[in-house]
């Protein structure tokens, strides 16, 4: 499945009113997504590499380096992913240790509670729960990229562990609130999410935070 | 869609051999599951009576309650429930009020860890994400019979806010060990999983439990 594309630099020879500089690189882009999604399904996440997915593409690595970043990059495009785990996770990580909860739970939140992204999300997490190919993709996704930076980043005993019942929270957070849609959790504001949430992502990840004290959630 | 089905009386007066009166059941019964599920998807599980199921199936109302105890019953062989959420949540709600968190992980992961019911189940929640009609069936049948169950036995501020944000914790479970299957929470011990999801449901149902004095957990 090797294929020829026009390397494209020589637009600037091209007459006014014909973008194909633009057109071509669309052609390369969608041709690299193509590749990288036949490679990512035939071996997984972990196993692709950036490398076999331009020799499938038939175009030079540099290239793929130069339209995605980094596998994460591509991959999220290849599942048109409707927002980016990782990064939402590596801004969060950024800021403070004892607020890591509440600040993921905001952040998903906010972003998902946009119509176009959680109709995007709910229809992924329908494929991962119908096909085990896309099933293990995006658990090596989240593993990699999303779990594996949280358990790096805050460490402690059984960090992995604590990550992934931290993502159970979280992924029955989406699938209750836009999935689903089971009252009143559906309808609450983002700012009650975010109390009632975020606690439980902190105890999760980290075994404290404001859970401590026998307070009632949200009051 | 009126249909006439012979009484399941009068097998008595059968020869040997011809089990007529258990074919009749299993037609009687079948003939009510079918117009139980054309009459939930017409009008969602809150406004479907016993009696209108009846009348579709074309069978005396008592026949229906001599088949399916109540409307749980019904709706749960209509979808092929691969276990009761309402009558586990009965037994847990019996015990005593501390303990409801960890005993209802505990009932909920020991029934699924059958991989025929987590098949299931999966299947269930696959097909409440895809289409709109089974997401508003699942969604009323929990928030009556499970959610507000727990709500009016528990009681407090908010019940029912809090026993949906209970759900999101459970249905992400579920999806997480049986669905996308994320590690190691897939992989840990049924009492793993208590020990760091109990709490967490305890806490969105009361605002108490295990979570106080700041420990970490599991450990």
């Amino acid at each position: 499945m090797m294929a020829q594309v026009d390397d494209p630099a020589p637009a600037a020879r091209r007459p006014r009113g014909r973008p194909r500089k633009s057109e071509t690189r669309v052609d390369t882009r969608a041709l690299i997504v193509a590749a990288a999604a036949t490679e990512f399904t035939a071996k997984g996440y972990d196993s692709t590499s950036m490398r076999a997915i331009a020799r499938r593409a038939g175009v030079d690595p540099s290239l793929v380096h130069h339209y995605f970043g980094d596998k994460a990059d591509l991959f999220a495009e290849t599942i048109r992913a409707p927002l980016r785990p990782d990064r939402l996770v590596a801004a969060v990580l950024d800021g403070p240790r004892d607020r890591v909860g509440e600040n993921l739970v905001r952040a998903l939140v906010t972003a998902v509670d946009d119509p176009k992204v959680s109709k995007r999300a709910v229809g992924l997490l329908r494929t991962a729960l119908g096909q085990e190919f896309a099933a293990a993709l995006l658990r090596q996704f989240i593993s990699r990229e999303v779990l594996g930076r949280i358990a790096a980043t805050l460490g402690g005993e059984q960090a992995e562990l604590r990550a992934s019942f931290a993502a159970s929270q979280m992924v029955g957070l989406l699938v209750a609130r836009y999935g689903v849609r089971i009252e009143p959790l559906a309808s609450a504001s983002v700012e009650e999410v975010v109390r009632r949430v975020g606690p439980v992502i902190q105890w999760h990840l980290t075994g404290g935070g404001p859970l401590d004290g026998g307070g009632t959630p949200g009051e």
